[in-house]
């Protein structure tokens, strides 16, 4: 493949004078050149530079606003409130989660219920934010309709995920972040780019067939949640935590109201945050390293988030897709 | 089959005559048969009066106290600490329940960590029973070791289930209450005394190879979480929840400090409140009527719960296997 060595300063920067140059102002464009640095220094390159074009896409179309000012409302001693002032996710999450991670010490939990944003990041950032002031965290966010409720043919729930970070004082936080769909959209199209199958559940042709075949998916079917009815329950469970609960838009609605510029739509998102310092006995720490002695254990399993975390450890340059450097690039004047 | 009609009335006393008669005190009884009747009600014949046989079997054996009196601690306003005095769950419920709906009414969220209970009964009662306070409700808890996390072949996680109640007012909550593993080992057997083969992924044999012969899995082999990897990492979260924050027994050690008399581990429960009037815009519930037509408007999708809030409008006798009533009534002089 063809790459070109970007070290992270340099990953952050080209960001920056991209979203810059395309409408962002400092604070917005530090939060989000952040994000996308943190994604290319943990692995996630499909939250990384990746998404660069769509989020210029929107500030052009004037969708996103690039200088956002979220404001947070202390609504009760355990919940914040942030309307997100319709710019990108993580300036929203630099004005709430501080406060979320005050009334969750404080009160043992809290929530942080999000309104007005475009996510379309990865959710660990705001949940391993939450564990480094030793919290559990737990967030959600629905996005435009792609998946099909288990038993239906056509889409209803978005891509949906869910991210869980579990504090280790002194260690890496034990942190899954995943989409609820199957698999991603982009994954079954590469499946059937290499002439593989895909395992029976991943979707539906356009016939509402269940197919292994991921051509018959890509072509006019449409993706399935994972695990069956029981992950199509979970789907469900982040529209109304990231919709119904937060008051804003569900993965329809957010179609209904996009202006298809390919960015993200407006949507809102559901943060929990918990403190097992207050909940459990003092000895929480211990205890758990217990059970995560027994899981390691195991052979075979391999922590939530180890592997981005190992990736984190390194300070060598990323290869990033020649192709998409140039693109982003050209976005520049 | 060979059934006995019995009125719900009768299920009740039948249970309560039961408990009453090998050590449970009035309030016990009282709390632990209405769960049994309730979920005969619904339906849900395998969290019924299946279940008497072994609730007895610790109350005999002194394992469980059938004169539990569970005590509450006020935390803070958004947390609330249930001691279960090592009795059944149910009567813990009632005690933590009513200042868990409070505390979620006053401050937008709470919780409820319940130590030092014995849990065999469905977990959709705890949610159902906020959902009637208009809050969303979150419950888990952990078991026994039965499911091998993905990609091991031992087992470490319990059957781990997790139920959510989403409030609907003026109609029957949107509920789902699903064990993460695959499916129960039972189901396993009777798929294996059927002749019937079981989906991949449900477990492994005793080698370790995934297989779809449920005569591989229940002689010797192990059960999976559902849906791969994202349901082992739901199964780890209710872990996590449920024991590690809660303070009391991973499913690993629940098994160590049991006695194996056949019934339910001593662990701990989570439960979680949250209230969308105050979280969300005023408007909630038609928002989420509109989500919910959407959902039913599908061909092919029911809402989780729908067919015991459908069966529990009968109030026709319950078909109760009679060989069952049979050794109910000899657990009694």
């Amino acid at each position: 493949m063809n790459t070109t060595p970007l070290t992270l300063d340099e990953i952050y920067n080209l960001a920056h004078d991209c979203l810059t140059q395309n409408g962002a102002d400092q604070a917005n464009a530090d939060a989000l050149s952040n994000t996308i640095m943190t994604a290319e220094r943990d692995g996630s390159h499909s939250h990384g530079l990746f998404r660069l074009p769509a989020y210029v896409a929107s500030l052009r179309s004037g969708k996103v606003k690039g200088n956002a000012a979220p404001k947070a409302e202390q609504v009760t001693p355990a919940l914040v409130r942030v309307h997100g002032d319709n710019g990108y996710a993580p300036i929203a999450h630099e004005v709430g989660i501080p406060l979320l991670a005050e009334a969750a010490k404080n009160l043992g939990v809290g929530v942080l219920a999000i309104s007005h944003v475009h996510h379309m990041a990865a959710l660990w950032p705001e949940v391993e934010a939450l564990a480094e002031h030793n919290l559990v965290g737990l967030a959600c966010t629905p996005y435009m309709p792609a998946v099909a409720p288990a038993g239906a043919t056509k889409p209803l729930f978005g891509t949906n995920p869910l991210s869980f970070a579990w504090p280790r004082p002194g260690k890496s936080p034990v942190v899954f972040d995943m989409a609820t769909a199957s698999m991603a959209m982009g994954e079954v199209q590469i499946a059937a780019r290499e002439g593989h199958d895909v395992p029976m559940g991943t979707g539906l042709d356009k016939n509402g067939a269940m197919t292994t075949n991921p051509n018959e998916i890509a072509d006019g079917g449409v993706l399935l949640p994972f695990g069956g009815y029981k992950g199509s329950a979970i789907a469900m469970m982040v529209e109304l935590l990231a919709a119904g609960l937060v008051g804003e838009n569900f993965s329809f609605e957010a179609k209904e109201g996009d202006n298809g510029d390919g960015g993200p739509p407006q949507g809102g998102q559901f943060i929990l945050a918990m403190s097992p310092a207050m909940i459990a006995t003092d000895n929480w720490d211990d205890h758990c390293e217990g059970f995560f002695n027994k899981l390691t254990g195991l052979d075979g399993v391999r922590l939530p988030g180890e592997r981005r975390h190992k990736n984190r450890l390194s300070d060598a340059p990323r290869q990033i897709n020649t192709p998409l450097v140039e693109k982003i690039r050209s976005l520049m004047d």
